[in-house]
Parts: C-alpha cells; structure tokens; sequence
C-alpha cells in the first residue's frame, strides 16, 4: 500500500509477520518493566538514528517525547550525545551497549555488561536493551529495505508518537 | 541459563520476548509460501554468515540441509559464492537484495527490485526476502550481543537443523 507511512505500509501488506513483529515491539516498550517506556523508547530512537531510518527515529522519538511529558529536548539530546545528556548513569551504560550492539553483537565486552551492573542494572534490563538495539535493526532494515514512504510533516510524526505511546503496538497502533 | 546452546539462552531467560520471535521465525521459514523452506533457510544461513554469527549460521546451515535432502554442499556454495551457484536466477536476485538489507536497508534499489521481478520473484517472495535479512540482522546481533554458547561440535547443529526443519520454531523448536 503506497499510502501508509513507513512499517505500517509493511505491516498491513503483510499482517502474518506484521502479528509478531507489533507484539515484539509491544513487549520490549511497553509493558511493566524497571525501565521506563520513556528510557526504552530512547534507546529504540538512539538505535534507528544511528541507523539513519528517519521514519523509526521520528515516530520513536515522538513516542519518548510523549511518555516524558513533553521533552523532546531530553530525547535529542540523547541521539546528538548521550554521555553529555542529563540522564542516569545506567541509561548511558544501556545506551553504550545498545550502540554496540547495533554495529554488530560482537562488539560488547564483558567490560561494558560490568559497568551497567556496576550502575545498577539488572540482568533483564541488560538483556532488554541488547534486545531493543536488535530489535531496532531490523525494524530500520525493513522500513529502508521496502522503501516505504517517509512523511517530511513533524506534526504527523507528534500525533503517530501520541497513538503509539498511548494505545501501544497492538493490533490497533502503529 | 549458561548451559543451554545460541538463541536458546535467551528465549529461556526471557520468555516474553521469546514468544514473538519464534513465531516470526515459524512465519518466515516454515509455513506454506512459494519459496521452499530449503530456499528461505539458505537465505537465513546466508545472512548470518555475512554477520559471523557462528550460531545461527551452523544451525540454519542444517536446517536448509534437511529440507534439501542433506544438501550441506548445497548451503555451502551459496555462502561462499552464491553467483556461482547452482540455485534459480530469481534465488540469486532474491539474495543480491538480503546481501543489501543485511548492511544497511537503503543499499538496496528499484533495479534491485526490477531485476528480481524480472526473475519471477513475486511481491510477496521481495517483501520475505527483505524480512528475512532483516530479521537474522536482529537474531544474529541478539546471539552474539548476550555472548550465548556456541558449541563446537558439528554434530549439535546436525540435529538441532533437523529439529527445527522437522518441529519448527514454536514453544517446542530451538
């Protein structure tokens, strides 16, 4: 469908992959966790704009903004430098693997999962922000890969982010 | 779970997350679908030997192999030189494209497209190659970024390959 913006145009093409593809995204960001949906979606937005895919780092960056009353200044912050951004020392030990893992899982060192845990991380938290940054490479991947359409308007981008903060990856979001 | 192999780790540490990733999987590789299981597989094992994830490389390896009759040879080519292959032209158009997904999505081009139509790649086959490279992009980041297992023994994933050729991706596959 050439009318839907970006993974949705996938999803409704597709909706056997689109079925685990929205529950996965709805597990990793959504549900009760001890991060917050406002850290994870800052880690699916740091991911996809190191990926380049305008599409995932507007909506996701929308999405943070909103579960953070507002402050996309925080969620770009993060993107342009998150050791220089003011938020926990734990999200940046997340932050410093996610980025690794977005250039290959190879690259994390036992050093890096050390100091998450020394920053207080736990093990799921660990293994969640291992997984977003997955995650979050293929997600970038398919949107670029089907080229699908990008919308140029911010303001779609703030209204998408509501509805997927608010009603989630379900059957009905986004 | 320090003991369990690859993957397996990881779905049995977080089952929530394992969930729609098995089913991605089963959706991807093994339900009913023009392209065979044994050439879907090769794309699978395809994109993870280019991301040297010695896991699910060895395992699809053998999953590819028991859907074309112990063809090891076979899967091998097509990792080493897949134009050189003795595959269809409309498989080898479909891997140009995984090749491209696997490094970044914007790599790959309307005469990426128009080529594998030209082959007889239908709209479908495009879109699950394009999952597929995808998807491995995450399995594979996800394998390496826990640091999970990976045995030695070419024998495991002999059996592990005809495991999930034979059971799948669900609650009971690997």
């Amino acid at each position: 469908p050439e009318n839907l913006p970006g993974i949705t145009a996938g999803f409704a093409f597709r909706p056997e992959t689109a079925k685990p593809m929205r529950e996965l995204a709805e597990v990793l960001l959504r549900r009760p966790n001890s991060l917050t949906s406002g850290e994870r979606e800052m880690i699916a937005t740091f991911v996809s704009s190191g990926n380049d895919c305008a599409f995932c780092r507007d909506s996701h960056r929308a999405a943070a903004a909103h579960h953070l009353d507002g402050n996309y200044d925080l969620v770009d912050a993060v993107c342009a430098n998150y050791q220089g951004a003011p938020i926990s020392p734990k999200l940046k030990a997340l932050l410093a693997i996610a980025a690794k893992v977005r250039t290959g899982g190879k690259q994390v060192t036992t050093d890096d999962v050390a100091c998450a845990r020394l920053e207080g991380a736990t093990d799921i938290e660990i293994h969640d922000a291992i997984l977003i940054a997955a995650a979050f490479s293929m997600y970038n991947r398919y949107v670029d890969g089907l080229a699908t359409l990008t919308p140029a308007d911010p303001q779609a981008y703030h209204a998408m982010g509501q509805r997927m903060a608010q009603q989630g990856y379900g059957s009905a979001g986004a």
